[in-house]
């Protein structure tokens, strides 16, 4: 059995992460760390859990925990971790962090999206990028893991395809993506307020929200160059789980199969997604006319894609649905544990979607 | 394995039996039946099943599944399955009608409630009442077992260990009760349009809903009785999922365990929960001054139970949470066949509430 | 024209003042009163009202207000306007509150539901309570108006003629009510919050719920009597705006018309809705099997109320339903401030329910 | 007064003329037309209106109608006006026509979007879109309006100014659209049931999408051009109203006011905005760094426009808010029935936004 600390258990990620092991064959969590609920009933902060889970809270103490687990998960605000991280920890047990502290390489980049400074710069390198269905074979032996973003993870999955052949013309992308409230997380702040929320849909941080700078990396590596430079403008819905990015981006001419030059068809694109995530679990490429919904991945660490070209206006436009919470964080985390420990990837992460 | 089909597939309630038994260890769906989807694939009318079902919606013929399973789910409308049961179908598979064909015994009460005729009153004697927690031992023996109804489970429930012990006035008894939208079932009706449900609360079925008798039917034998008569309202709350079951009863004088006489105080109504339900994997009585909500049980098997005695009023107020698709119809469908089949009564029904 | 000030402004309750007054042909707000929001402009705080309000807000002070406006309006905590009102102010200008600190003559009762001192009570004969359909006359003479709470409106106008015409066995009336969120304020709380409300319904202060002695104190009035006792129940729904009051009481033997003795029948029972209401512009009693639905009346002052007669059980089961900070908050408060100050009684109020 | 008649008076838009209307201190609804419920008051189809419309459906008869009032406001599907317009119709009265039968100038356009062959081509030449900001002077004396969809209304107006100004290159303009759910109309469809929409997001009509024809003609009329060809794709939100466009688009070099060549700065796009809505009662534009909110403009007749210059991406992204009832269909019906009439063009529409 794998024994697992959480730090920030008491989130909407952290309990969520603790919903998925509790199911896990191999792992056993060991301690529940959070800030605010020190020695108060796990079960009595989510009362889901109630006659389930016996422990308490404990402190958020890494280097505590490192002694007494195999592997932490990190569901802290940015910065967290950086500051505390130290070798020492990594030797002990490997960590998985579900914050943006280890997810951009250039630290310039890191410190201008997200307004402070990065205490932990030696273990930038060694970091890696998790997500699963990319980085696959570097994140099995990695000890510390850079879990991606909700938003990144269903907005990079959807145009990796396209991207990696070279099929867009990357400077035309632009990612509208469109949220559930959990991924605001459980602070009472007003703008969250049932009230606030329900009957609503806004945008927000709009050209300035931090996963922007998440995808334009990985998507550089995709196309082989410098981070792209994309719009990505993420909106609130009133729903609880779910993230839908819909994605234009004009086509670029290519010598097709044939030997003619052109855009790519709808049928080559379609190939380009076979090629990629043809033998993946987890990804699901719906048929041709379909579109993802977020009501049948949720609950399930799926990614819905569906893609259509438009031929009037020369782009293709494809659409991508998560569960925030599942894809989004914590399934992500867990399929990316069962690599680091050489379980198999979907282990504990067979749940259906749970529709209606 | 145990080979299942299952009439009705594509309603709410037959979409969630084939979500918890994709699940199930010990179970494979052999026959999809649909009245409006043959030959269609089930996939396609439930996507969130998209390249994890491949089978097409079949006919709903029981005759000829009898023949290639070993138990049949009937989630269809009420007068269904006794226009078609047989004793050749019963000598064949097992049956667990999710309808309200052999929930009463007395055929008058029905053909009262539901304004239709019985079909199949030879089999009402044998036919067990599927309340795991109550019927248990019978359960385990019949191959004709009606399950309860959303409301009812929830209703019985919270109220049995009072009137089984004596504390409350039956006839004081008043079950208000409120349940999510996926209860109204996947019929295209304009009361059930987002728009009329969103935003809005209402009751229905005002003094007629026919879970009524069902609760008076079976809390009357907790009782030692006849039926008891009671006031159920049920209420539309704008949500997919969950009932909760608020409960009023007037207490009754008793002889306390120091041999005064008196209402039951709330120790004493603590150990009549305890004494019923404290070994039972589902239900789950919360600690004192604590309530249900509807939340902490969705997507799971369990009932929330909790309650309070109000001395100015001299009043027991209870109250039940369950997940109307789950406890309410499918979870405890699955349950009935765990125990009709000899297997451990939570088989396949371990999966945590999820929340948010 | 009236000028009006706004003590707490910035909660949902001011916020509904302020969105009736300004259509309001006879009134003129002069002072957006705010504890937190001082000197920022009340359309950055609601930006419903962006280029429809200039106004900066201003501190609560109710001395200073008092100098320059005719009524007040105090939308804030209990105690605040108790610990600060005076007979210099209420010289000055008439004060309507939405509070309950001059809701309870019974200054045992209020301590002993509020569990505060209460500092004014001097004020508390004078005191009228606003529930307009009922204490018309009284209201159209006083300086210092008590606004009735949004459950008790709703309850006790659903009950009010079963009462007085001593239909009921009173002591056997149970209130089972279900409020939209914004009842619970603008406060930045967790259990407020969108994921943890959305999806979910919940019991709250059940036996314990301060609504209960005002109903009880003026139901009492309404029989007669001392203050009844009952139970009332709120819970918590997933909607924004509503109020939903379920009743049931016994019946009670009378005399009826033709002499006879027995039950008041469902004719009697409507007779005495009409007999109370039936001039009423703001109370609709629904046809015969119908009840009401919260959707019907949103955005607007009126109050739903429909009823039948249980012969089964004796009951009457009476629901009705209004618009929490309309009826059950700003709208009554307008509506008495149109009789204080001699006006039609629904100037300002006429608008439509808002559906869907 | 003017006399109204409805035709399609019980789908949702036509409940919103209703409610609007009804209000509207200079019309008089002398005729609700209904298609299904003929002879059925039509408070019992729409409850919010109990005590308040005595009148009973009629036919959805054109002819008829125009013999008793001065407009007629057809809320009804594509198609059936131009199958029964007539000459003498429109000499008796008005037409407001909600349907996309007299939109398109192009019948061509029409027949592709729509599929349905136009019937009345001889009056599109004298049909006035109705969009007031933009055509005002011909609104004032057509006899025969087109009144805007939803979405177009929503769209268009985020633009105009951009495409007007020739700011933008007008073929990289995507609009990335949301709508909640009484779009979709009163229909009994199983997609728009409330389990099928609660808890979801999802994309439709991608590039096919009809009011994207809509779109492209009004936009090539404010270029100077042919139409445009843009990408256009809506979204279903789970709420009743409200639509917000999200708008990008490649900024285009000009001379800039200090006679410079380069992108339009943020500065000169607030002026273009101005320039063209500064007057404008309905149009709100938001202050620098503030994008709208569907909740903000709920119930009232209000366009909240907010938008940016990203300098990385060398976009602009603007956002417009509307409730699709209103601005996107009834109110702007009653804005262009006050101009057809010679009436203050606000008349009946100054009611504030309904938050929360």
């Amino acid at each position: 059995m794998i024994k697992v600390g959480i730090v920030g258990a008491t989130g909407y990620a952290g309990a969520e992460i603790v919903r998925l092991l509790l199911s896990h064959p191999q792992a056993e969590i060991k301690w529940y760390g959070s800030k605010s609920y020190v020695d108060q009933a796990y079960a009595d902060v989510y009362k889901n859990f109630f006659k389930i889970v016996e422990d308490l809270c404990k402190e958020d103490d890494l280097s505590k925990m490192a002694e007494e687990v195999d592997v932490i998960f990190t569901a802290t605000p940015q910065g967290y971790l950086a500051s505390v991280i130290s070798e020492e920890i990594l030797q002990k047990a490997k960590v998985i962090d579900l914050s943006a502290d280890f997810r951009l390489k250039d630290v310039s980049v890191y410190e201008k999206w997200y307004g402070i400074e990065h205490k932990a710069t030696q273990f930038l390198e060694e970091a890696v990028y998790g997500l699963c269905e990319i980085n696959r074979e570097k994140i099995k032996n990695t000890r510390l893991l850079a879990n991606p973003g909700c938003y990144t993870t269903c907005s990079i999955l959807t145009a990796y395809p396209l991207v990696k052949e070279g099929y867009i013309d990357e400077k035309t992308l632009i990612v509208d993506a469109k949220s559930g409230t959990s991924g605001a997380g459980r602070g009472a702040k007003i703008p969250n307020l049932f009230c606030e929320v329900n009957e609503s849909i806004k945008p927000y941080g709009v050209t300035t929200h931090r996963h922007t700078s998440e995808i334009e990396e990985q998507l550089g590596y995709a196309a082989g160059s410098d981070p792209l430079t994309i719009n990505f403008t993420p909106h609130l819905v009133p729903m609880n789980r779910g993230i839908l990015a819909t994605e234009y981006a004009n086509l670029k001419e290519v010598t097709r199969p044939d030997g003619t030059k052109g855009l790519p068809t709808e049928e080559m694109i379609r190939e380009a997604y076979e090629k990629y995530y043809g033998n993946e679990y987890f990804i699901r490429i719906l048929k041709k006319g379909e579109f993802p919904e977020t009501r049948f991945v949720e609950g399930s660490n799926f990614v819905d894609i569906g893609f259509t070209v438009d031929e009037r206006t020369g782009r293709v436009i494809a659409v991508g649905a998560i569960d925030n919470l599942v894809k989004g964080a914590a399934g992500q985390a867990v399929q990316n544990m069962n690599l680091m420990f050489g379980l198999p990837e979907n282990m504990g992460l067979t749940m259906m979607p749970v529709f209606p």
